[in-house]
């Protein structure tokens, strides 16, 4: 290609008048709740279903069925959008690099970005290329490479598949080379972590626009349980105001160097010293910004919209001194309806989201926020809530118990030694 | 029917598990607008559509196509929901009592109810006989009644059509018994009232469901232009609670008079001694309830769902201490998306909401909302935004116009002497 033929960049097209048609590859509760942000600020959005029962299949007006690892159903897609995004991480990062070659389409974010959401031995490579805070970390190549990360980190280590892994799959804690052989052979390399021990986990989120105006939430504390994403506080309590800086200041540095568009989450260990390392990163709405679409001036999915849709971002602030998230683990009930209702009779302030999904023990089905001051009595009303609706009305432990007694309350500790990556 | 073979009441029926599915009559904004709240509750919905262009039937997932004015129509989509309800009053009351006499489906608001906000005489006459404050009101039914109203009121009245007005439409102001002898000849029948000198008008919103549960939203102020809803503010500045609480009760007894279910708008005149007189009432989400979409921990959308849906209704407490609305009504740009954008970048915190409909002067387009503390600047902000959409970034009195300095600002007064019923 001459000098003279270069393809006019992102920030050099004109803008158009009519709002940009979006496409998301994937349907679940992420593309889900997505819908209602596009339908109010009249954003065209289509769905890639595998299945027309999928969240968000089921609810949206327009749906193309296909898999998001067929190149032709992505292409498919691509050809009657103008924008392309996810709602997960697992789209092949070829498919998306020949779409981007084509320049049909905008990919956002684009596989140059995106894959440092995919790919955790290109991520941690990547960050600490440019000096950002990562756990000690190993390419493992062979069971040699994983006896030397043992020895040089004197303990367990932290044994991640590179690609395809969520909610604590693809996560092991091993403390012999031999409990990886399997995966090795399998998947040819893995990536090797210290196991941190971190005092809590945090999580920074930020959205970026192409040319490159960058919004940051507040800074949030989160819960894992058994590698999902389970609980959230905003803002984080006990954390300091230059803390909170420094750690948005983060996420928009990794926003920008990866360059990102859309929302970035940025999953962060706090240690006993106040040091914060990265733990994972989404480049999607993610489940630790959920509270943002009760509590936050701006929604992380209208938020994603915006920006994937290069419409000026809005403001993130809190609509309360604080908000918490709970997530909707499939529990003991075999439908939400009933707790559900049980939940908003017993508090009138809950906010229920129901991702449309059958009951499978432990699969994420829908989360409940609650506004106010307290983070302790918030807590304590999400998780009642929590258990009426998973657990249903009459189970022992929902049926009749006051307001927070059933729950640990107050700031929680987390119960894990590690906590993995986790996605819808 | 024996006294043996009642058929239960509402209340008497047992709890659904799984939940109702919903059909809304009519495909406009207020439709549009139950979209995300019903995929956030997982409440399905199927909207009845004239036309598949209309605002929600261009997003909605489930579109039945017929008219609101033809019975075939509206049990066809009967037949597939466990209740109906309404993007509007225009459905006639006979289909409905015809539907709840066959029992197939739960007519939410029921037809008993719902005329009281299909026809003003009806309105009128019940809520005088309840006790109710109204204006001065004369049943018209030939020129001798008119001239005899116009020499009662000493002066002007207002003469309106019983059914089927909106946005200013189907009423007049006259001085003389000829000028409405048209609307007699073609209607049979007029309403006709004083013409209250008021000084300003509010707004109360009530939620009520089938068993009698009543939820009141903050009273508001709003402002008409040319007989459509243009601005409000929640809550109502300068209502002190003695007064806020009387019409809160006032609401609340009318939707309970009238055996409503679903959100209820009370719309009212206040006079220059504090006085309220009942305008218009709605039985649906109301333009002047758009605010709480953003505003309140439960907007009136999730709210009438959960109304007629039987769920327990939610908080309507306020998210922030002030709260305002500006309508966008079609005005010199002919695409909205450019002033949006430019809104957007202007002012980070507005909320944009777009219905999606095609530009007609006048024509309710979308409105914007403002969370904070100073009504005035609130104001001052969502005016600014309204003019880029509405009129265009490139328009004079939009472009780098400083914030609040191309509005009124500050309370607004009336400008007009008498305030129409506003429907979408």
């Amino acid at each position: 290609m001459s000098d003279d033929l270069q393809l006019p960049t992102e920030d050099q097209r004109a803008p158009q008048t009519a709002p940009p048609r979006i496409g998301v590859v994937g349907a679940g509760q992420l593309a889900r709740m997505m819908l209602g942000p596009a339908i109010e600020l009249d954003l065209p959005l289509t769905v890639l279903a595998s299945d027309p029962a999928e969240s968000a299949a089921v609810v949206a007006g327009s749906v193309r069925t296909g898999r998001h690892d067929e190149e032709s159903a992505v292409r498919a897609l691509a050809t009657e959008v103008d924008v392309l995004t996810f709602d997960h991480e697992h789209v092949p990062t070829a498919f998306l690099e020949r779409l981007v070659t084509d320049g049909d389409v905008q990919v956002r974010p684009g596989p140059g970005a995106l894959v440092h959401a995919q790919d955790k031995l290109v991520m941690r490579r990547h960050l600490s290329e440019l000096g950002h805070p990562c756990p000690r970390w190993w390419h493992v190549k062979d069971i040699a490479d994983l006896e030397q990360a043992l020895r040089e980190n004197s303990g367990p280590v932290v044994v991640k598949t590179p690609r395809g892994g969520y909610d604590g799959h693809g996560v092991r804690i091993i403390e012999r080379a031999e409990d990886a052989a399997d995966w090795l052979e399998q998947h040819g390399e893995l990536l090797a972590e210290q196991k941190v021990a971190f005092t809590r986990e945090l999580s920074a989120q930020v959205a970026r626009r192409p040319g490159g105006q960058t919004t940051t939430y507040p800074v949030v504390q989160s819960v894992q349980r058994d590698g999902v994403c389970y609980e959230v506080v905003a803002p984080a309590p006990d954390l300091d105001e230059a803390a909170q800086q420094r750690i948005q200041g983060l996420a928009a540095a990794i926003a920008a160097d990866l360059g990102v568009t859309g929302m970035l989450a940025v999953e962060l260990f706090e240690t006993a010293d106040g040091t914060v390392l990265v733990n994972e990163l989404a480049m999607r709405p993610h489940n630790t910004g959920h509270w943002s679409m009760d509590g936050a001036v701006t929604g992380q999915f209208e938020q994603h919209l915006r920006a994937v849709a290069d419409l000026p971002l809005g403001a993130p602030d809190l609509l309360a001194p604080s908000v918490v998230m709970v997530n909707l683990l499939g529990g003991d009930a075999s439908e939400l309806a009933p707790g559900a209702r049980a939940a908003m009779e017993a508090d009138p302030g809950i906010k229920v989201h129901l991702y449309g999904k059958s009951v499978r023990p432990g699969r994420k089905l829908g989360h409940v926020t609650v506004v106010g001051e307290d983070p302790v009595q918030l807590l304590a009303r999400a998780h009642r809530a929590e258990k009426l609706i998973v657990d249903g009305p009459e189970s022992p432990d929902a049926a009749g118990s006051p307001m927070g007694a059933d729950t640990s309350g107050g700031r929680p500790s987390p119960d894990r030694p590690d906590a993995p990556e986790e996605t819808p």
